[in-house]
């Protein structure tokens, strides 16, 4: 199956994953949408699972590659905090669709499947906790509860998959400047802070998604 | 159909609904999970879609009578938003996967069928907005979007119905307790809040989720 195939078959999955869930896209739905007989689709993507195994595993390893690098050589924790909800909201919105499918679906995977996406997407969410924890450890930011505001937080900049349009009233960096002011004040960080620089972040959304 | 089998085909739909999803559920599933024929869950039900308009409807109803009853003879939009996220915490928690097909599957809803239910949602979320708004209005609260912070207060507390397990480290007042001082936060409230009285918020969820 060539590359072009293979991308052809993924975002067709990503699609119908999100739109009509993992349960309800049946293998000949995603046959159709990707121009393959069923036949030929299972010869080179394997299951239905395999597919959304993939997809998932994929989309994860970018996103803990993506975490490290902008919290990177950040040594102030809301620095680190302010990177994070960036690239979560940069993400969500541009990889709407496949993001939607990582955050919904792992309730569908079967037990054998499950533990290595849980795996990866804790990895991604203790770059998130470690950099609460520094924060709350420096006295920077205060929550009642670091795990409940680390799962808090997170909801909240995923929900940007569930709702977000590009034709909203505001831009990519306009809404994650407001996700930033908005996360701070739910962690209890001192005061208004400074207007973010968002290149950085940016340049490694880019890098990690070039397509 | 007798209320107790009613009663039964909504708890399987709902448990269905929320685990394989609307479109990864057959009408077979649910009248095996019923304990009917298909023939006489038609009958009585409807369609799927019938079941699950019926499902969201009457989750909805109660929703939007109790934020209208957690709102009512309080003039502070501090105490108002801090009954309204007390009240989706709890319902978010106990009527975990009812509100988590109410929240998750409108996306399956026909262009027919979803506009009513979108305006069920859209009043109880004005509830939100006019308590934040009227925050905003008197100074109290201070996002730099308020539309947005709506969106991000809510989906930040639906999350609950994702996660959340009976046996975590805390009991649900002290969950709704950390989400109100979360949510004060995020909206730029001043300081830290008293310790909220969350017993009015308790009886209306009682009375109004009696089973």
């Amino acid at each position: 199956m060539s590359q072009t195939t293979a991308r052809r078959v993924r975002l067709a999955a990503i699609e119908l994953f999100a739109t009509r869930g993992f349960h309800g896209t049946g293998i000949r739905d995603l046959a159709e949408a990707a121009g393959l007989s069923s036949a030929t689709l299972y010869h080179y993507m394997g299951t239905k699972e395999d597919l959304l195994v993939s997809i998932m595993r994929a989309s994860l390893d970018r996103l803990v590659a993506a975490a490290r690098q902008v919290t990177a050589d950040v040594p102030d924790p809301l620095g680190r905090v302010t990177n994070l909800v960036a690239l979560h909201v940069y993400t969500h919105a541009e990889q709407q669709l496949e993001t939607r499918v990582v955050d919904g679906e792992i309730r569908a995977l079967s037990p054998q499947r499950r533990p290595g996406i849980i795996a990866l997407r804790d990895e991604y969410e203790a770059c998130w906790q470690t950099a609460i924890d520094d924060g709350c450890d420096r006295g920077l930011l205060r929550p009642s509860s670091r795990s409940v505001a680390r799962l808090a937080l997170l909801e909240m900049c995923s929900g940007i998959s569930r709702w977000y349009s590009p034709t909203g009233p505001f831009t990519l960096d306009e809404l994650a400047e407001r996700y930033i002011e908005m996360s701070l004040g739910l962690l209890g960080a001192p005061g208004p802070a400074a207007k973010p620089d968002l290149g950085p972040v940016r340049a490694i959304v880019a890098a990690n998604w070039p397509d």
